[in-house]
């Protein structure tokens, strides 16, 4: 016997049919033998409908306030869910995140979890009840209710994971697992049958958003097994675990790709001491996040600084360095948003050799520039041109072995 | 400097234009110099659809997860008006049953509300913020959330209102008060400035249903001054108080009807002691309400009984009463659903003579046959052919003198 969380999200609960479907889903598992605790999302839908009419009441509608408007979507998919369960004969109730409880902190709409004591769940649990319980949600130290932020649900699920000290936390969601790439651009991508905590770390920052980046941080530290698996196939999915778990490392275990960058040039900056916290500090006080970061020094004793933002941030980033002008002194910026990221990740780079050398020929031989390149212990991302994206990645995951027989 | 309770009902928080006219008027409360607390129910619709997903998952569902789906409405409605009411500048917050407390049996989807600790929400109050209150919920004595029954909101505002020792409970719905009879029937029906709590206890129950009945029975017992008015109009509504307070009793306050009655006749039961039991147990052991009820004696020493029922239930009485046919031994059961109850009302009946004498001459004029008579201290009811109810219901409200000028 094994102890599961399961966890629901939106699109898995969407309308009725859909509930039983999970109902049905959550059964299999405990006639297998198992005791399970289920997290569910609202309906797909309804936390946007929500949200919308905060927003539609004030732009800068107090957070507490959104947190009770919104986190009643995950309430209802409990209480039906619930329903669903006893219909097909399981014992099941609903746990509002007070109910459980699930103590965060008072950051309303993006709240961090503080504790959560399993013990009332547990007992159920033990009883042959299935707890049903409300994703997303908390309860603060003021006892009003809090939410994680989006996509939340999937670190409720963990953090339950860990509190119950459960076996396995099995996300269900509309993809069935994670791929070596994306499916949509490589259509020879292959679903991972593990990967390690890191290398989803990795992969969900640079824009494979299969889990939501706090829950697969959370599931390493708490060294909690996650599986990814889709509600709507009946298949094994994928395990992300630690990598010790993981006996055949690759080199590497997938390549994602972002067009959600800009990159910035300063030409000709004087190269002394202090001139990069010059640059970067305003940046960071305004809340603009930096990448990628190069360097490279000219004859004349200056020095070209090229960086990357998100996008979406590229108009401030351009107006805070230009702002600097006069106390930094430089020539000019540059500006460029037709980029992509393109990053190769893997555990085993730790112990393969070559891997970046093979980077930069595949690149080579395609004919595609490399801009800027960043490396971290087992990534390593290049900015490319855009229009080199979909080239970039395949020629890549071929010559890594990554494409499905 | 007052303190008042104001509760908004489903359509007048059914959209967003309403939530901000509802903050306005809370506004105008404010600003007249009051100490506010408010109470509202789900926009208008939604728990509706809640309810809807529940039966269409089982008709039998559990109804302590039917309590927390529906209570949902609720929530989401407190949230949207506190951030209605911070828009406009004033301080506000959104309380859920759970974190009043609003303390009720374990009765899930008829709670009864046991007690409520306004102490927070006082200080809350004194702060200068105006608490947001969910109606229609509190929390059961296992920590769960439990409904109070449609209507329910009325109950939890006067509840509240008894609570914080307020000043007045005001009911803002979608008429603009309590008139002395229905003005769809009758254009001359008046609004009355005030009425006594047994009136409107006699009158609602006679299906003139501006306030849920619990509600006007916690009020009576509580003595919370209600007043109900449209939040569509900005003018005084009718006030709910003790008759003491009403300096000028009219005999006759009001004039209900109902066409929701059945009769039944018994014909020639046996005449001996024990039949009336015989016949009325059987019928409340099936959860059937009989309502009036006379008999007269043959001269043959058998006696025809006459009763009536909710015409929902007519078909289930028929059949109990014919299954006693051998027990009991009588003639044949006549039933006749073709009828309407008129009764009119008023505390005034007390020190008023000749009020029965009045109702019963005005009938005889318009050639009305009255079929069965009841009475109560303020209540004379009559229940006649269902094609006169209008002829007699104008000429009644004339009779009495309310008509307006």
């Amino acid at each position: 016997m094994a102890r599961i969380v399961m966890k629901f999200g939106g699109t898995s609960v969407a309308d009725l049919d859909r509930i039983r479907n999970v109902a049905n889903i959550v059964q299999r598992e405990v006639r297998a033998g198992n005791e399970v605790a289920v997290v569910v999302s609202a309906m797909a839908g309804t936390t946007n409908q929500l949200v919308g009419w905060c927003q539609q009441l004030s732009p800068l509608h107090d957070q507490a306030e959104y947190d009770a408007v919104v986190a009643t979507g995950e309430q209802v998919t409990t209480g039906l869910l619930a329903i669903a369960l006893q219909v097909i004969g399981q014992k099941a109730r609903s746990w509002a995140g007070w109910q459980v409880p699930i103590r965060t902190d008072s950051s309303h709409g993006r709240a961090r979890i503080d504790t959560i004591d399993g013990a009332a769940m547990l007992a159920a649990m033990q009883s042959g009840e299935i707890p049903v319980v409300a994703g997303f949600q908390g309860i603060g130290p003021d006892g009003r209710i809090t939410t994680l932020g989006r996509g939340g649900s999937d670190t409720s699920a963990v953090a339950l994971a860990a509190a119950l000290k459960a076996d396995r936390c099995d996300i269900y969601t509309d993809v069935d697992g994670v791929y070596t790439t994306d499916p949509r651009i490589v259509a020879k991508a292959r679903k991972l049958e593990r990967i390690a905590y890191e290398e989803m770390l990795e992969l969900a920052s640079v824009g494979a958003k299969v889990l939501q980046t706090r829950s697969v941080e959370l599931a390493m530290k708490e060294r909690v097994r996650v599986q990814v698996l889709s509600s709507f196939a009946d298949r094994p999915g994928t395990l992300v675990v630690d990598e010790d778990e993981i006996v055949e490392k690759e080199a590497v275990a997938g390549i994602a790709y972002s067009r959600d960058e800009a990159k910035l040039t300063i030409r000709r900056v004087p190269d002394r001491p202090g001139v990069a916290a010059a640059v970067f500090v305003p940046l960071s006080a305004q809340n603009i996040n930096v990448d990628m970061i190069v360097q490279n020094l000219a004859a004349d004793g200056t020095t070209d600084m090229t960086f990357t933002v998100g996008r979406a941030d590229l108009p401030r980033a351009q107006a805070a360095i230009s702002a600097l002008h006069d106390e930094i002194g430089f020539a000019e910026v540059l500006v460029d948003s037709d980029v992509a990221k393109i990053s190769i990740v893997g555990v085993g780079m730790r112990s393969h050799a070559g891997i970046a050398g093979t980077m930069f020929r595949v690149l080579a031989e395609k004919g595609i520039n490399i801009q800027v390149i960043s490396t971290s212990e087992i990534k390593i991302s290049v900015l490319i041109a855009a229009e080199y994206t979909e080239l970039a990645v395949r020629a890549l995951h071929s010559a890594y072995g990554l494409d499905a027989n």
